[in-house]
């Protein structure tokens, strides 16, 4: 299976998008990542679409922030699925990023997460779901992975007030 | 394989979630919907997941309103992949319901989609691209229908002043 | 000169646009309006931006509604002034198209007007500002636009109360 | 009685809800504080509310930011009455967590207070609140807190511009 | 015990905070409701208080709409609980209602339900909740209420989708 | 002429309100100023604005923060003219606190200015503005307050690129 | 003392504003209105406030919607307090027509109401108020007027469910 | 041609400004920058337009905070396209200086950029795009300024994952 491809609309969106990177790698599932802008390399986005669909890749994970067209173009141009994480943006905080990526109209789609990190550890993680679904092997560290977080939550220290 | 799994808070999403039945219908692709509320049956989140997951559901889709937890606790059940719906809300039009569902931490992911009928009926297009992904019957409906749109708008009619 | 080109996401953006069309045609200015989809009908954006660039088209107006990304994606391809309207939306009443236009990244912008049938308006009469800003004639259309809208607020009926 | 249950999705969350147990103290109010998360341990919501209701805990506390499902997802699992605190969120300031733990539908209610560390404070005292509802000592506390901050306001320092 | 102190800020809001009303009546609790204003009755507040302090009025459910102030002002002069219900605005819709209601300042706390009918119910509900903590026979009533609601739930019709 | 009043819900609100005071002083208006709180020494309310009728206060000024009831709760109590001034809060900015203050419903008025510094001086300004309705040396010191921020703007220093 | 003077920004603010000049008459105060358009007209803001100047106007009630300019551009010219109202906008419903009229930066004030109808009606309370500041037959008035208020809240119909 | 006019609110909106001053520089256009306040200089408006249509100034660029007027009220008095430029505010981050831009009603037209430094450089870049069609040189040096960007991009860094 070709590997999850990551794109994001600047090089500045990878402090953000290195989780959905980092939580496909914890998962064992492969990752490529590369910059291609809906605005400022937009003849790139039917071209990278077309590779993927011939390299078969399982999932296309999109980061983009502001008026954040990337992931919804990059849905227009393939049956892939797509899906999308919202940049938080300078001023409005990613608000404005997820309101462009999640306000698809009819036709085509974008699964989106939570604006930031969050959102795109979590891109990764659906993305690894969603390979799971007919690979046994992610499926189980998928399982696996939601079975440490558990523990790690029942595990965790005594919650006591500050000493006065 | 299973069909694909609608969940929705209360009866009267339905009107907004069919249109997520409708689009798979249209694709071909096995459905079956029904209501599960997060907050007055709390203890079928956990059995109707692993009877999902023990039934082989590829995808499941949950639409919910307001302090719409459904998709998010479905999400936390199962290692399938879960698309959340945000179902418009009485005052503040699913702007709750978006963000109920989309800001989930890191850890469990929902690929929401837009608020209403069209995030309906592209979490059902969705639902089909990630079973396309390793079913070339479902993945050619999919460009068919994309072929199709994208047909529709070329052949629209005339865009003309109305007569003063 | 080419027409001015108006452009949007879906048929059903008309009512709204060709508020955009009359008022270039109030100001004597040729149009044209056509249906292209960023998301439905994505190859035609670079297509349809070549042929206005070798039209000699001087201004492209974009409308489009949700994750409006007509009118930056249509900007990535030209060089030409790209004018956009934000459709009101169903459930955000346009809040979204306003956004997904407006906060363009550093590089491609769209000029951006105001939510609904005023800012198509305003589309055609910025357009037209811009046409004139070498061409006196349409120019001096605007300046009697002005003037005459000027004379219509100050010739406006006595404001009284209603009979009790 | 037994103690106010304090419940917080995730450690992070301390050093808001801190400020709940702090002001139970305060008002001589027995507290405990643990972590269940809605999302990674989900199966602890049921048992958790069982074993409270069994332990005859009085009053619910549960913080949660982002999509906030906690205090909703409690509620929706005892009729022992659960107060929501809004954790703020990196991005949104807690908007997010508000709307998520607020706008309950009807037949579950969550008693919701401000986001952050004054909400938090203020849900340990509503707990004390409600626990004097039927207990006269701890509704003297409460009034002699009352008393106290009203006191602390009349006798502040005199407010004078800074010398230029 | 006395009966549960329903006060809103205007006449036209009882539309909404009956559904209050109607929650407590099915749960078999006793009510009152009046119409105290925040900003044309002042000098009622603490007065209406003291009243209800001598009366024995377990909680206090206050709705009011735009700059919502009743609910924290009746907080202001009483150690009763006080639950607070924003009453959808013309305009804002009950977002301001919800944010002057909610974001009280530490120190004087109120339990706050959804905008609108969902909500003045649920103060019904929460209410019943709270007398529940002592009185085991409406503590079982809201388990009844919840038994009810559940079963309804799944006892609902059969999803469809319409005939083409 | 009795000083301007200026009130504000807690000491932390003195380094925004001590905007309002200074602009008074910049103008020749005599002020005071002291903490009133809503909710912690609601009973001060009514007391203060009797004391201020009595002692001819021309204008109050009012700022709060959050959930914000200070103005329109003395608004309430008193014909003289309130102006309210929202304190930013620390998570919403202030939008609650504007929200709290202007959406006042008929019958009770609050003048608002706006969230912060600029709003207290500019409640400083506007109270002079006021008096200056009937005081002609007033009203000449804000007009020569205008004509001098005039000056100021217009003798600016020459806009620059930095040096490269 | 000449008339309080209301302007508006459109024809169709009227329906709005007319609520300011019903709430002065009730109150015996003249008023005259009139509309004068910041954007259409705005050679007429300077001329329109010196006349008012000159003509002894105590207190001018601005009413626009979207981006209202009118009552800060008033203000701009005049040093006669100004008072704002927000009319509700067809998309935005009047949130937009808020904060361009009440964020006004530090040196030039407009006292802002409510959006709508109960702001417009408030602003030709604050009027009164504000000359009543000096003459006491109409501070009378508005003190009658409350009264009155307040005892038609207190005599208002039991609250009584609806027959089931 | 006379150079692009750049006009900002305050002397402290110029390290937002100054990026439209250097993209214009940035592509061999002429500007020149001034401040111009709507509210602090009104009566400079008229004149510094007029002045403007005289020299000839092919686009009007004007940035402006908070209740931000200068924009519109410039477009107000020329037929010369004006340009907006939202500058953030310090407590709602440019989401009032946004609406205040963008929200113009129908006859007097802003074309609106993005809140802050990339909505200013953008507007330079649009002023320019906007002289490029009619000037062949500046509409290639944009066409440059494209070509330059998008290799920018696909010449940038490999992206990996820092070292655990």
């Amino acid at each position: 299976m070709a590997p999850v491809l990551i794109l994001m609309g600047s090089q500045s969106d990878w402090p953000v998008m290195q989780h959905a990177a980092q939580m496909l790698k914890d998962l064992g599932v492969e990752w490529r990542a590369e910059v291609v802008s809906a605005h400022r390399t937009p003849d790139l986005l039917q071209s990278s679409m077309a590779q993927a669909e011939q390299d078969g890749v399982p999932v296309v994970i999109a980061g983009a922030g502001g008026a954040a067209h990337l992931p919804g173009m990059l849905a227009a141009y393939t049956a892939i699925p797509v899906l999308g994480v919202p940049v938080p943006s300078k001023q409005l905080k990613g608000l404005d990023s997820l309101l462009s990526i999640v306000q698809m109209p009819k036709g085509v789609a974008v699964g989106t997460l939570a604006i930031g990190q969050a959102g795109a550890a979590n891109a990764g993680l659906l993305a690894a779901q969603i390979i799971g679904t007919t690979d046994a092997t992610v499926r189980e560290r998928v399982q696996a992975f939601r079975k440490a977080q558990r523990e790690k939550v029942m595990n965790g220290p005594k919650l006591e007030l500050p000493e006065a």
